[in-house]
C-alpha cells in the first residue's frame, strides 16, 4: 500500500482544472493530471474514480448542507422560508475565494455536453432530495416538490450570477435576492434586474 | 414514390405505443411497428426519423402553444400571470381522451433511462423557450428565468398528477391548482394536498 500523500486531493483538483481549462477535458488523462503534480496515476485513482469526478467532488457535502439547512428552519416556517434557510446553508459552502475556481470549472463544464448533463442531474438531485426532506417535515404535495424545485432553480440562477465576470456580491446575498424575486413574480411590472442575462 | 397513406401517422403511433408497452421499447423495431398495421418500414420512416420520435412527436406544437399562450397575456400582466396564460394554452393540448395514451406513454418512458433523459430535456427546452419569450416581453432577469422555470415545474407536476390512476380533473384545472400552490408557498402552514405523492 502506497503511503498517503498529504494535500494530494487538492493538488490533483487544482492541476486537473488547469489542464482541463488549457488543453480541454477530453484531451486530458488521469495519468497526466497526476504527473503534473509529481504523483502517480494510482494515487489519482485512490482519490477519484475518474477524471470527471474531480469536477463533481463534494456533491454529497453539497446535498447534506442543503438538508441540514432545511432542518434548522423553525417548524412553523413556510415552505419558502425553509428553502431560504437551506439556500443560505448551501451558499455558505462557496466563499468568495472559491469564485475563480468555480468560474473556471463552469467554463470547462459548459464546453462538454456530458458534463453539462451531469451538472443538470446534480441540480435535479438537489430538488428531489429537498422534496423528500420537505415531505418529511410534513409539507404536503405539491407544495414540497414546488418549493424544492424552486430552491434548485434559485440556486442555479444565483450561482450563474455569482460567477459572472464583475459580480462582487457573495453567493448567500445573491441567493437571497433571487429568492426575493421569486416571491415577487406574482406582482405586475417586475422589471428589476439583479441578474442581467439569460441563465442558459 | 409510394402513395400517401391517410391516417398512417396515427396508426403507427398507436401500434408503436402498444408494442412498446407490451414487449418493451428496446425490443421493438420500426419494421415491426409498421408491419403490425400493414405498412412498410419505408412508410414508417417517412413519418418518424426513428422509433423514439414516435413518443416525442408534436414537441414543436407543444412549445408553440406555450409561446402563443404567453403572447395572449395582457402587457400589464405579472410574470406569473403570463405563465398562467401559457400553461392554460399548453394544457388544453391534452384533452381527457388523451389521458390513457399519455399514461401508457409515461410508463414506457419511465422504464427507459434514455427516454427519461429526453423527457427531461423537453421540459428544460420549454423553460428556456419560455424565458426567451418573457425577456422579449420586457421582463428582466432573473424574473424571466424564474417564471419560466416555475412554469415548467408546474407543468411537470400537473401532468404527473393528471395521468395518475383515479385522477378525474382536467389538465388545465390541475395546472391552475398547482400554480395557485406555488403562489401560496410563502404562506406558513401549507398543508393542502391536491397532489398526493412525490413527483419522482
Amino acid at each position: 500500500m502506497a503511503r498517503w500523500e498529504p494535500g494530494a486531493r487538492e493538488r490533483l483538483q487544482a492541476a486537473a482544472l488547469e489542464l482541463f481549462a488549457t488543453q480541454g477535458f477530453e484531451q486530458t488523462t488521469a495519468a497526466e493530471i497526476a504527473e503534473s503534480v509529481g504523483l502517480t496515476e494510482r494515487t489519482f485513482f485512490r482519490h477519484f474514480s475518474d477524471k470527471r469526478e474531480v469536477l463533481f467532488y463534494g456533491q454529497q457535502d453539497f446535498l447534506q448542507a442543503f438538508v441540514d439547512g432545511l432542518d434548522t428552519a423553525p417548524s412553523e416556517a413556510s415552505p419558502l422560508e425553509v428553502i431560504a434557510s437551506a439556500l443560505q446553508a448551501v451558499a455558505s459552502l462557496f466563499p468568495d475565494e472559491r469564485r475563480p475556481y468555480a468560474r473556471t470549472r463552469q467554463s470547462v463544464i459548459d464546453q462538454n455536453p456530458a458534463l453539462r448533463e451531469r451538472e443538470l442531474h446534480k441540480l435535479a438531485g438537489l430538488a428531489s432530495t429537498a422534496a423528500a426532506a420537505l415531505r418529511a417535515r410534513g409539507i404536503a404535495e405539491p407544495a414540497a416538490t414546488l418549493a424544492a424545485e424552486s430552491g434548485a432553480t434559485v440556486f442555479g440562477i444565483a450561482f450563474a450570477q455569482w460567477i459572472r465576470e464583475g459580480e462582487r456580491r457573495s453567493l448567500p446575498d445573491i441567493a437571497s435576492d433571487v429568492l426575493h424575486e421569486l416571491v415577487s413574480l406574482s406582482r405586475a411590472g417586475t422589471r428589476s434586474a439583479t441578474v442581467t442575462g439569460p441563465r442558459r
